[in-house]
Parts: C-alpha cells; structure tokens; sequence
C-alpha cells in the first residue's frame, strides 16, 4: 500500500524550500520553510470546523486582506489549536521571527501548525531553528519541507506538473501531509502549491475550488474533520507567460494541472490513511444532479461498514445499498445497479443470478472499485477513500496523534 | 461489557409471545412471534434510509392505514431488502400464512425481518415455522422471543415498567436487537413494545416520537444507518383505565414509563455495540438550543477518533473540542469547558494546568462520561454511544451481517 511519490521534485522558478528537524518533535524533521524570491499571488482555503487553530485564525484574515506571500512556516507535532489568545501571539511570534530573518514583513509569513491538540506550542526549538531553517533553504529542498511538515504519514507527498502556456514553461508543484483526520468539507489536510505562472487573483481563486472539488473534497479517511486543514496556493509569476485571466484556454489548461497536482496529492493522502490497505474510488452515476451524486458516493466511501467489507474481501453490496440510501437522497433502489471491481451484483433492483455469493472473496487487489447507478439522471461523482483495519484502531487508540 | 438484562420478563394483559428455530439460521432461535388477544393501536417509527426492506414498505403503509394490530411475526437472518416485487410478495405471504394460522386477517399482522440485505428470502423453513410457533405462543414466552430477534447481539433487550393510571396497574414490557449499524435518524434497530394501556392512537403517536427522540435516536454505534430499523408500539387496552388522551398527568405517566423502558432497550443496545468495551454518556450543556446541542452530541459520540482515544483510555480532548467544532454548530471555542469522568481538562477556553496529560490513563470504569459545556446559552442533550476496538472491525470485516 505505501507507495513512495514518483514524481521527481522539481520548484517552480523562484522558489527555495527547506526541512529541518528543530527539536518539537523526538526524532523526525518538524520545521519546514518555502521562499519565493518574489512576492506571490495568493488563494487559501481554509477548514470549516467551528474550532480552528491559531494559524488558520491568522491565515484566513492574511488571505481576505490579499496580503501577497513570500514565505510558509510551518511546524508539526503541535497544532496550537485550542491555544486562545497565546496561541495567537505564539503563532504571530514564528511569523516576526522568520520575517526578520529574511528580511521580510511578518504579514508576508504565511504560518501552518500540525500535531497535537490543546497545548501550548514549545517555542524555544522552534525560534532557536529558524536560523539554520532559512541558511539551509534550496532549489532541492522540498523534499526535506515536505518531510518536515508530516505527523503520522508513512510517506512524503510531492506532485509536480510542467506545461505550456502560450510558449512559455509553467511549473506548478506542490507538497502535502495528510493520514488521519481526513474528511472533506473542506481542506482536511495541509497542502502548498506553489507556480511561478502569471495569474491575477480571482482567476486562481476560481481554479483553486473548482480543483479542491473533485480532489481534496473528494477523500475520505476516517470522517473526521480537522482544526488545521489548510489549502495554500502562490504564484509568483516568474514564468513570464501571457497573465491567466478569466476564461478561456490559457485558464484551462492551468485549471486542469493545478487539479492534477491536486489529485495527486490527495491520492497519496487516501493511500496514506492509517493502518489502511486497500485504495477505494467510489464512482456514482445516474443521480439527478452532481450535488446527489457527491452526496451518494461521500456517504457510500465514509461507511464504516463498507470500509470494513471491503478490507475482508466480502463483495456485501447491500452495504453499498444501504450507505447509499443513508446518504439521505431520494432514489428508487428498483433501478440501481451495483458494480464491484468490474462484476456486476445487482441490476437494474435485481440481485443478479450467478453472481459471487457474500463472503466469497472479491476487492483482490490494492486498487478497488465500487460502481453504483441510480438510473434517475445525468448526475455524476467520484470520492476516493481506504478500507479501515485493526491497524487503524491500535494507531489511534494508543498514540495521541 | 456484556451485562444481561436484570429486569424480570413480564408481558403486559393479553399478550403471549414465542420464540423458535425454525432452520433460516443455523442454529439460533430466528423466527418470533407476539399476539395481543384483543385488537392493538398501533403507532410506529421507521429508518429514513432510501432503501427500505420490504416488510418497512409493507409496514409505514399498514400504520399509515391506522390498521389495528394482533400480532407480530419477525424473522432474523434474512432482511428481506434489495429483493424488489419478489420481497413485497414474500413479506406478503408471511402475514398471509400467519393470519391463517392464528384466525386473523392479513392486514392485522405486522412483519419484520432482519438479517443479510440483497438475498430472496427461503420461505420454506418461515413457512413450516409458523405452526409450531404458533403452539408455543405463552406468557413466558417473551424471552424467546427476544432470543428470536437478535442476530450479532450478544445479549436478549428486555424492558418492563408497572405504574399505576387513576387506580388501574398498567405495564409497558419491550424487546429490542440492536449491535451494528446503529445510528439516529430514527429508529436504527428492531423494537417492539407491548403496553395494556388504553390510549388514543394521537397520544400513542405522540409519546412514541417524544421518548424516541431521547433515546432511540440519541444513541450512535457505528454512524451507519439501516434499511430496516423499526419501533412499534402496540397498545390493546386490557388494563382498563381511564383512556389516555391528549396531556395530562396520565399522559405524562405513560410517556416518562415508555421512555423509560425504551431508554433501558436503547442503553442495552449501546453496551451490547459490537465489539465494545466502554459505554460513553456525551452530555452537552450550554448550546444556544436543543438542536444545536443534540448536533454536537451526536458528532462527538459519532466520531471515529473520539471512540478510538477512549478505547485507548486517553484523555485526549483536543479530538472531543475537534469533533465538537467539526458538527457545524456555531459556538466560540474561548468560552468551552471539557470534563472527562468528572476532571475538567479544558476551561472556559484554556488548558487546566495540572490536568492529567495526553496519553495518561483514564477513561478506566466501563461506563465513562464526556461533558462539553460551550457557555452559549440554555440548549442541552444527552447522546449514548460506545468505543470502537479491534473486535469491531475484525467482526464486521470478515462476517456478513
């Protein structure tokens, strides 16, 4: 299942990245920094959890006054969440501090936190590491930012895309940490892009929701939504291409690699999940609307029942039946037909003769796949989750992540 | 965990139950019956789930008619769902052939089933069942009968309350199967009360969706939501008292007596969650409403995180403030308090100091207690649930229920 991202880590033109381990954490790296020579165009979305951290307190007033970005800061192991006013001055502390030493104004700092809930953040390690984070920023340092940034994850997640626009190169790469906690509704998780395109603010800001639908919104690990979850893009404009803006192709073809990068990232997420060991797409067809659709297959990839089904193997596609009617969507089960890994169940409101019985063994590979129609319109979604096993309840249950 | 109903097994005037083997399963008892000598009111709740089994069709249409009941036939091992026209006819012939054997019509006999969803029934054991179940309907019957209903519980759900309306002793006795996918939204289980009560079916309607709401539809196992819970309540007037109608002092005896009883049925339920080992009380305080509360209730005692820490004993509050935030539900985090088994860990928006830290252990009696006051207002609601362990996900990963 753990699958080692194949992309080669390449930044977009003007960007350095760096990981350190500063001492928050025991062992692994737990402070990572991206810098862009030049001040970047910035889009953020944020968790929608009523109880939000620190810095996506600070980061979602940065983002509404369109501050333009030139470093992220983001430590793990402490989420300074639920840290009220000194969380705050905590959080507007590593933002001054890592202003400082770049010469830069705190307001151009964007900061993450990732870890633990409901402790005061150990600033000492953190301040005393900025330093050493900063001299050691690179063109090859993502690697090391996107391992600084991660908790429980079993590996480090890059996407990277080069395209064309109007004759001019364009990199979009980005970094992420997620496994636990993940849920849509949202972020859910961290993730930077970053692109040196030319695009002007409204137009990344479209792409970016329209690319967070069918990626980030799209995944479910285990129906929790966190405190932290943040989405951050930044554009530094350093390709010099013909500015993207509005509709049209140069528009388009962005959209269509920053959702690629996204997918990517989020891919990696879901096959991340903890203890998980099987990757599930959920693909719902025949709803009446794309809405429908996503509700149908969100309900479908977040059922316990299904995730556990799916992690023993058993084709029980009246799980999948009875999820998808709890999604609370009005369809006639008369005309659903339901599909695991190419083999058809149930058509058309039948149970199909001949069909694999319940507890004959299905779902044989690491990759699976649930098909439900409902034969009432165009609507269409896919989600993408894991199965759940034993693994993820001793994670969980014994280790505060 | 495992703890067997204490109360003694008594049935209301006029009622007789039975409980046999009649072969659908292996070996456990699977086919139940209750006959009620003269004609019940009837008042049912049934699962919101889209995809409803055949013998909830055939039963929200026969309470929708305000048909008057005699009896209840309920078959385990099969849920008789995803079975189209077939499983209409086969709930169909189940009423038929019992009514012929009792000397009832068709329309006075309410059918349940429960058991795997997407298979036809094999009526042939049910129908051969009928005549010795028939011979065995008695007064003592109802432990058999409960027996009769279950099919992952580990224990038989049996409640009953004598009280007194103007003088007359009325008794209210239910059974109830529960374990997996139980969640609100109604019913979420299988449940049948039998009361000698003389009631109007209004007040019967009523007192049914008020005792519901604080017991039935506050408890959480899994999140998953069935496609053939039900709760009937049957009323045949033996006891003879001064009819029940619209409020009153009598109205509220009844109504505190039937939540009662279907609170002990729905607690049962929870302790008995598959592969459980601690029953969680969430009690939220301070919500601007009993809505808003109730949401927050649920998605606490619904989340994966939150049961995973208590089964792991750690206090860790940061998930409970988390999922609490992750319900939607306004409310400002600086002014929330959590306890846990009477320690606050978090007050009026601050870590205590002192508390016990993350990882230490708690949570150590079966029963344990989440408290969340959020200090918005009066709203407030009581939600039951249970951990989630190893056992829950090996039971449900490898067998088909």
């Amino acid at each position: 299942m753990k699958k080692k991202s194949s992309e080669t880590a390449i930044l977009p033109a003007g960007f350095l990245a760096a990981g350190i381990h500063c001492g928050a954490k025991r062992k692994r790296k737990d402070l990572s920094l991206i810098y862009s020579e030049k001040p970047c165009t910035a889009s953020a979305l944020f968790t929608r959890n009523t109880v939000k951290a620190a810095p996506v307190i600070r980061g979602i007033a940065q983002i509404k006054r369109k501050a333009s970005l030139r470093a992220v800061l983001v430590n793990s192991g402490n989420a300074n969440c639920m840290t009220g006013e000194r969380g705050l001055k905590d959080c507007e502390k590593m933002a001054d501090s890592l202003a400082h030493e770049l010469g830069l104004k705190a307001g151009e700092v964007f900061v993450s936190s990732t870890g633990i809930i409901g402790q005061y953040m150990n600033m000492k390690p953190i301040l005393k590491g900025l330093k050493p984070l900063v001299e050691s920023l690179s063109r090859s340092g993502v690697e090391d930012a996107a391992d600084g940034i991660i908790t429980t994850d079993g590996f480090r997640k890059i996407s990277s895309r080069k395209f064309m626009i109007k004759g001019r190169q364009v990199t979009i790469t980005g970094i992420a940490k997620g496994a636990g906690m993940i849920k849509p509704e949202m972020a859910t998780m961290l993730a930077y892009i970053m692109t040196d395109a030319v695009i002007d603010k409204r137009t990344l800001d479209k792409t970016l929701s329209s690319a967070t639908d069918i990626s980030f919104n799209a995944i479910t690990v285990d129906g929790d939504m966190s405190t932290n979850d943040t989405v951050l893009v930044m554009a530094n404009g350093m390709a010099g291409n013909e500015r993207i803006s509005g509709a049209g192709v140069s528009a388009e073809v962005f959209r269509k690699n920053l959702a690629a990068v996204m997918e990517d990232l989020s891919g990696m997420i879901v096959r991340d999940g903890e203890g998980a060991s099987k990757f599930i797409k959920v693909n719902i067809t025949g709803a009446r609307t794309h809405k429908d659709a996503k509700k149908v297959a969100e309900s479908v990839a977040d059922s316990l029942l299904v995730k556990c089904a799916i992690a023993g193997g058993d084709p029980n596609w009246g799980r999948i039946a009875s999820s998808a009617g709890a999604s609370g969507v009005k369809f006639d089960p008369g005309k659903m037909t339901i599909k695991l890994d190419n083999e058809v169940f149930f058509r058309k409101g039948k149970p199909v003769p001949g069909a694999k019985r319940i507890n004959s063994p299905v779902f044989k590979g690491r990759d699976v796949k649930v098909e439900v129609d409902l034969a009432e319109g165009p609507g269409k979604a896919v989600f993408y989750s894991c199965d759940i096993t034993t693994k993820y309840i001793t994670l969980n249950s014994f280790y505060t992540t």
